[in-house]
């Protein structure tokens, strides 16, 4: 009897729940014709329980993920940053966002900007010139997985539609999620002997996991500590009306995870990919790499008398102790709480990169929407992904180069003529392929560090391959998603085993490429992009792990420096730009 | 029989111990004739168990505490910090170093200098002008208490000698140690409602402390988590020649607590404070308050068998979870590890006041040593030290101003004249002491908060009267030691209840007052100085409990700005000193 008074509470709860999300629409469609969208941002410390485990975490305006960025193409952002944390720093980019004549406000520490300090206020601003699904987060440190992340939908502008026809529009942000601090992790990434960090204790469906409580090796005597009755880890839902189709944004902030993402006994349409529209194709489970974004279209086409499960599991690493990510796909007007009469659908397989490749190599531009790319490039960059030590201390490197972060941001640098800020030799163009097994461990572990640059003839198309090869132990490649700032590329093509100039170049998709701004390259595979150095400033190129990146798996391009406009003065304060004449 | 054998093998190392002690005795001799000192620290996180329990500390070269300066009176030290944290800034101060013609070298972030960057390193250089016992510690945020802290020795020239003899000298910094983190303190100090850390969970010697591992209220399924047998938290042991007198600096750094000191059985003579002589006497407890320095001459007279307990015991706040910080002063050539047969010395009883008092009003400048204070005073400033809140944040006050930082360092916005850096309406001169009852909680508990300064004319003599109060909470009042950067003062008197001017002021010690740089504000009660603004600079005066200068219990005065030299651009980068020109 109270079980069915609570249960038809809860059904207006669920209809007012429907209705405020409609007023939120209808509001966001009117704030669409400004032209200028200005946020005011305070980023905090606080104790979050996202997974139900109490963390501090870093939030803006009170949460994690942070609040969401809805604009149309062609408008402003401006973004006052307010850096309240105690010592720490922080720098955000804009991931996806190519900053064109802004290369200042691409956010990335030692890249484009000196760091924020504490107490102060950085103001970015940007314009977002294309639609799409794109990100913002942290780039400072490992901070990123602090919690300091969220999403940016830029809409298109009035009276244009995309060529896909849906009900609705949500979004959500996956990510992996740890216990430990940041401060704790780095530490034992850059100990001798290195500590890994393990595993994630969590997967987050848009800031929100489950981690079992019972679990902790020991009860806590801390009551406050994990508990599954917080709000902060009450699970992701997803309130669907039967036969509706939703546009499904999914975004993965992960700081080390490979993820396939699936809704239960229903289709994903896949049509966008990093802000670019995708022929489309089907597929159960989606598979995202950290710092892309894709749109599916998903119909409520099933038994709706039921909710469906929404699962995240970890691919490309065993970790068996690490939960899948749940979420609830709601058919309204069931109840919310309602639990699924199923057990969560089983994850693929993490070791068989197959159906991975399949589905990278099945990304193609839409018909329509194709921008054909430079018929031939004027420069190959080939860059092997390898795992290394320096000194004993454990690294990843890019042509046997690990990356290291100079004093300087290299746009001041460059723009300032600072010839002595970083190594003016540039890291190799190449390996030498004739004699280097990817198959195996090396004998020799060794590698450098360098903090010496790409510099790209302006204007030129650049092709990367990113070629992937063994670790440290034998049997064993990782997944590697690299992000580009500044730019999107071209996926030419995949392959599995060593590039080959001659067989693999000669069948690089030149019809019909999507353009992307991250891209994995699979276990012992090689990945093929190209792209316009059309952008003047200077532009990380690097592995979205967390902690490869931290490790040195980076680059950077520079180009058309001379073109660069007047810097302002808030990127300066470190390294040579204490000081800088600023007229 | 295996016992003798070990306790033979542990003579012969004891007296390897001391022939070691000797030799780098003899080296430290030989190098006093260097007047350029120069080190290289290298700032780390990593994990120590100082108590025997693991957590992240802030190192200096591996070490917590620090390595110790060690100088001779007029030389030069350079020491070139590199901050090898991940995200955190930092800043060192030179406790008790004046910087006379180097203000900018002080170390306080936010008053003398930006905050130094990780992957940076920032050279201070300074003059040691003066003989004695001083400190060095971090003067940002709350970072002191993760263990960046360390002593500066100053001694007087070749062929000077002190006013008393003694046969060795030795130096060791008490501290108080919390197992969690600064941020998880600062998140909770910042919060509303306000959640306060509670007392320390140990008392360091000299960066050893004992925590009782089984008192974990729940045993750690993380064996490496506690562990006494950790040679980190082996006791601190003084190795004593029976009727050999030793010269033992004793200074404080803990983050809150005030603490009673003792060797069991054993007489302490005063002979310095803050680095100036003390007219001798003898204590069996010495008070000593978070940044004081005192040496102390302490003869090995007691029966020779057996071995004493040295201990530091909170007073003045009512701790008694916190155990007594115990080292044991060890009788050569007794076993080191042979533990007195005594239980350790009572603490005070830690709510007496009057003992504590009674010490701070012996002290008083040595006979012969004596510098005299002006006669009378330019300017006097009562500040009021109160609890206060704002917008429902606890904040600590003075005249019922919570002080804040500015994002530009006062002394750039000084030297550069840049008015609109901090509020130029300076802070009360004293407050409404007519009709203010130190005795109660206030019925109006907000404050305000500002940036503004004292500006001190130069060469001019200033009082400031420090006066206690009562806090929030009813029947409180606490102990606040305050600090002064840049100048030592004479202690002109201490009393209890509220100051009178007409009869304290009359009252003053003008014969023989000693100098110090941090000073006991006792519970109720109030404490007069009096200094010369003769220092050309800013420079701040506040509490050094940790938490209540971050909660705003602070004030700057400036003064000679006109005569500042040419700031270092090394010290810019923060505020309005991004891009300032430096030719």
């Amino acid at each position: 009897m109270s079980d069915m008074v609570w249960g038809s509470k809860c059904r207006s709860k669920a209809i007012m729940l429907l209705f405020s999300m409609l007023i939120i629409g209808l509001l966001n469609v009117s704030a669409v014709e400004a032209r200028i969208r200005r946020y005011k941002w305070e980023v905090n410390t606080e104790y979050k329980a996202p997974d139900c485990f109490r963390k501090l975490v870093i939030t803006i305006n009170g949460q994690t993920p942070g609040p969401t960025i809805r604009a149309q193409q062609h408008d402003t952002i401006i973004v006052e940053v307010t850096n309240n944390l105690f010592t720490e720093n922080l720098a955000i980019h804009w991931h996806g966002i190519r900053q064109i004549g802004t290369p200042w406000f691409d956010g990335t520490e030692g890249v484009t900007q000196c760091p924020v300090l504490p107490g102060t206020t950085f103001t970015y601003q940007f314009v977002v010139d294309r639609p799409g699904t794109y990100l913002y987060h942290a780039h400072y440190g490992m901070q990123r997985e602090n919690g300091l992340y969220g999403s940016i939908i830029v809409g298109l502008p009035e009276g244009e539609s995309e060529p896909f026809t849906y009900d609705y529009d949500r979004n959500i942000i996956l990510n992996d999620w740890y216990h430990n601090t940041t401060t704790d992790q780095a530490v034992g990434l850059a100990s001798v002997p290195f500590r890994w960090i393990g595993e994630p204790q969590s997967l987050l469906i848009h800031g929100r996991g489950r981690f079992n409580c019972s679990s902790l090796a020991v009860p806590s005597s801390d009551s406050g500590l994990c508990n599954t009755s917080y709000s902060d880890c009450s699970p992701y839902r997803m309130i669907v009306v039967p036969g509706k189709t939703y546009r499904l944004r999914i975004s993965s902030m992960t700081s080390l995870s490979a993820l396939s993402f699936q809704i239960e006994g229903h289709n994903l349409t896949v049509v966008e990919a990093d802000g670019h529209f995708v022929e489309p194709f089907v597929v159960q489970n989606l598979f995202i790499y950290s710092g892309e974004t894709y749109s599916v279209l998903v119909t409520a086409d099933q038994d709706p008398t039921r909710n469906y499960w929404m699962t995240s599991n970890i691919v490309s690493r065993l970790a068996p102790n690490t939960p899948p990510g749940q979420g609830v796909f709601v058919y309204y007007p069931n109840h919310v709480r309602r639990s699924p009469p199923t057990i969560p659908p089983a994850a693929p397989v993490w070791n068989d990169t197959r159906p991975r490749m399949q589905q990278s190599q099945a990304i193609k531009a839409r018909q329509g929407y194709i921008i054909t790319p430079p018929a031939v490039s004027d420069r190959v960059i080939v860059l092997l992904n390898t795992q290394n030590e320096i000194n004993g201390r454990r690294r990843w490197s890019v042509n046997n180069v690990s990356f290291t972060h100079p004093k300087t941001p290299y746009l001041i640098a460059l723009k300032e003529n600072l010839t002595d800020a970083f190594d003016q030799t540039p890291p190799p163009n190449g390996y030498d392929d004739a004699n280097y097994d990817i198959f195996v461990v090396q004998p020799n572990k060794n590698a450098t560090s360098s903090n010496g640059i790409y510099r790209l003839d302006f204007n030129t198309t650049v092709d990367v391959i990113l070629q992937n090869a063994n670790t440290m132990n034998p049997n064993n490649s990782e997944t590697h998603p690299w992000h580009l700032h500044g730019h999107d590329f071209w996926v030419l093509g995949y392959g599995e085993g060593k590039f080959d100039k001659f067989r693999d170049a000669g069948k690089y998709n030149l019809v019909n490429p999507i353009m992307k701004n991250t891209v994995p390259v699979h276990p012992y595979g090689w990945t093929a992009l190209r792209f316009r150095a059309d952008n003047p400033g200077a532009w990380a190129f690097h592995c979205h792990i967390e902690s490869h990146f931290f490790m040195g798996m980076g680059v950077v391009f520079a180009e058309g420096i001379e073109k660069v406009g007047k810097l302002p003065s808030s990127i300066m304060g470190c390294g040579q730009s204490q000081g800088l004449y600023r007229p």
